[in-house]
């Protein structure tokens, strides 16, 4: 079994939805992580022990999503020397405005680094890109991620361009 | 000396000059207070004991103010059974509106008693009506207090009608 | 028949399925309230007269809600030297944030405890937190209450680790 | 003397420097106007006995000035029958949005007709506007007024051509 | 057949699900209106015709209603002396922000009275309160009218208190 | 086969519901244009070339939609001299606001002709505008198309005088 | 004397210090200009003539810059087939954010091509850019100004390396 | 001479202010930098090379401030495979709001870390973090930081302790 590299927490269990993108992309890129909820608010004690031991589990980066007044990332931030990624969790009576900021605005010295709004796949992306700065294979496979990005775009284009864009346009699936 | 009721917290020295206007309200009432700075990012784990040994002490109401991802309020009601108060305490990048949601958007079982942007005083007065609700000699200082906020006024208007609005108005401080 | 300690008021019967919240949670905390509707735009006598009455009737703390230009909380306020929990009510046009404003940016004198946006179960807990202020009983219940939101995380926490988070997920209620 | 037909009211005496400005404009129209401060948080008894006196004094029109929470011209238009012409006050915190959101946002039943921030002196023509429906004289005064507008654009115009826009923009005050 | 006072007026067609509430209510005060649609955009020489002619058709006031970018309400008040009511209709894209803030921020001399967002049933009131400044038979209309508001919601102050406030969420009507 | 004089690109397949509205204007006005995918983020290489080699290829205007953190038409515009105008799409999480600001706020010397979010179709006009300016037959058309515009809203003028409002307002289609 | 092809016009006088960036960057170019005042609230009917006229006097862009509820822009843009530039004027209350919003979110059929607040320079860039489409030497000196924007950067580049950061920070102008 | 680690970059040299806060905190943890200007608007060929050309220089890290339309953050990100840094710069019209929303909220596939409007400081922390996954000196030299930033705190406590709040805030340095 591989060594968990990256922790995935969120304060909430109805914050998985869009927590679990994160999982998702680093099992992409082979890179072992953990899930667990760890609340700032309902777990206090939970959150300072987890943070503080995460260094030694030999944890090297933290993905940290919540929502609201969402104090998660930047509570974990303050209680370890390890990289947090905060995920603001779209919220539903500011549309996660209020997460975003509460996670953002960090004061000097205790930086979050922030993600858009419910963008949880990209907290994962940029833990793989954190670990691949002394990582030469996990640093190629992101080489090949971006280029495949790349190519699925272009291969819409050419479908777009083939079809026309009524057709295409025709063939895609309904919101 | 009288036992602190209330103890006023503030995430930075910076946030004294607005924070030092609860002092004075619960000066203005005979409520024993304390200050200092426990900084949720800074020193989190001062922040966890004080939280969780205010209620020991005495401390009867938490008035807790700070800016941009203002945790120190939320977190403190994570730790403590004792009603927090949160002030907001404007910012120089969003005016305030970070602290803001950063404080009130408490998620259920935790909440926080939030005042106006800045409004460290109605935070102390917030704290008086608290202590007034077993208090019956602090309730009477508070009616007293809201008749003399309206006395205030009235003596305005009279002012007011007396000099016309015109040299009221020349009679101002310009800001 | 117990004594009304709290008493809940709305602007609108629009607003109870977010105010009977509040109900509830003093409900498990065997705390007697009162639920009722008053208007300050329709009813402004009606409010007058509840306000300056609620303390004579023994009333300690008030929960008062409203939406849009939620002026309820704020003038109940200043007609009474109880403490006022105001619950911004989610708005149809302006999501929460009229209502929010409204309720939070009280002047110097007059303050108002604001919750977050339909956070009216938060707010029926405050009021709790305030009475157990001088009532040991309340104190220690709300301190199981505390505990209980923690074990209900750590269980959450436990059924994750066993079931991996993609089983979880699935497990969980369709919004 | 004449009988006064627009009360302008206003929550604080700070806000005289901006509210000022709805009674000069009615002095242009020789409109009768009283102007007094009415605080809806600090006299409330006041602010109902007012309204409710309003329209008995022969008052057709009232102009309520407020900020932050500014509650003042919305309960002034629960308590009478009159047109309530309702002016933001900009705020020092929000800038005006949280006084425009508390004065514009009235549920039905219960309009207040709201100005621009800072916009008193609209609200003074606003009330002639609503007076000069059944006052030839006045509709007459009014149509000169928006020629006036028309005129000082239009030697506006003429002297930015005449002299060029470099010259004019030097001539300019500096703000 | 009764001389039009009130111009309902509308930007497009799709305004008027919002903007009907302005005629059922100068209905319910027996007040004669006319409801059109006046586009400044897409029929500008319309508008400027339609204002102009305005004040002598008999009209005494207009209630302009508009969406995005409104700027229908504003161009009507540069044309007439009439008061004109606006209406910032709420928009797809900005939930009618941009309809508020391009109907309200009007410059000084040119007046809007500026509703609620959706606020047509306050316009027609707003128009009837206007029309009854020297209308004693519409003035005690309106009288019977704020009398009603409160009737109605003492009505279901009572049924509240009767079912207790469980079984009357029970009985309202889902969203 | 025509010259292409429009190109209209945006940042995902995703925009075509939004970006179609501008090609369906082109056509109306039989302008040759073409439809593609340019990721700015996805496929910055190809958007370089794309945008450096569209003026050699005859294009005179780009149309460019694109959401979220909408980068595309402000770099495309970095990147050729030929008039880009930029298409706020409607995003998830923040409505549009996020795309309209990354849009429209471009620094001095590189300017973005914004339209309204989701304003595809007058995107489409606004290049019509820019072509017909040497284009006296599309000028012509122009004319034509606003007296439509006119046209159309007249006769639903005439429809609702002849229907009256309420007919009007129940065969509208439901949303 | 050239003909004037590109006509800025603005609301109202204080507009003229950011619109004269509009102008100088016209004159850069060497392409003739106007600059007026045409108010839309104070002179509506000096707007529609001259919008109605302008493409009669050879007049090929407009450029119209406006502060508030800014209807000049959108108003113009209804009234004629050239293609109108918009410029939000920064506002005293709302920073421009009003500006913004009643200049980019036009209806379907009229557009404006919106700039930044206080975007005057690329307004006048953006009439460039669109006169460049049927003129090469005009579009030549386009791409000059483009490498020139490069040059300057590099220039500064350079000298930042030379110098190093604290030094070059030291010897720019204070703020 | 080190090798340079961490690149720090903004788009234009009047963001050099904000920016210095990030190289001076990557001296103070003695990691090597380079300071230069690449913009993306302006220079949007030298940011495609910079950006390509990072990873294979040595480059580890990049951090990038913009303001306004802050394009360069996720242009780079899209242009290289390491850690892209963000810091909004609080540009003059949109108080940052606009640099926040057009840096944090990227599209699934290229993350950027983002920090608060103008936070240069935890930008280059943010740096030294990702630094220090696999460097267990520059880790250590974290905790030191870390333990230094309590020790900052506690020092004002005991100040602030000792002088009484009155006297502090009188020491204070004014704004």
């Amino acid at each position: 079994m591989k060594k968990i590299q990256v922790s995935i927490i969120m304060g909430s269990d109805s914050d998985l939805p869009v927590m679990s993108e994160a999982a998702k992309v680093l099992e992409e890129f082979n890179v072992a992580y953990e899930v667990t909820i760890v609340s700032a608010h309902r777990t206090p004690e939970r959150m300072v022990e987890f943070a503080q031991a995460a260094a030694g589990r030999g944890v090297k980066v933290i993905v940290a999503g919540a929502g609201g007044a969402a104090h998660l990332p930047g509570m974990v931030a303050a209680l370890t020397t390890l990289p947090v990624i905060g995920v603001p969790v779209q919220s539903r009576t500011m549309s996660g405005l209020d997460s975003l900021y509460s996670i953002v605005q960090m004061p000097p010295g205790v930086p979050v680094a922030t993600m858009a709004i419910n963008g949880a796949r990209n907290a994962g992306l940029m833990a793989v890109k954190m670990l691949a700065i002394e990582d030469k294979k996990l640093s190629r496979s992101l080489d090949t991620f971006m280029k495949n990005l790349a190519k699925e775009v272009l291969s819409k284009v050419e479908k777009l361009e083939k079809q026309g864009f009524e057709k295409y346009q025709q063939g895609m699936p309904k919101k």
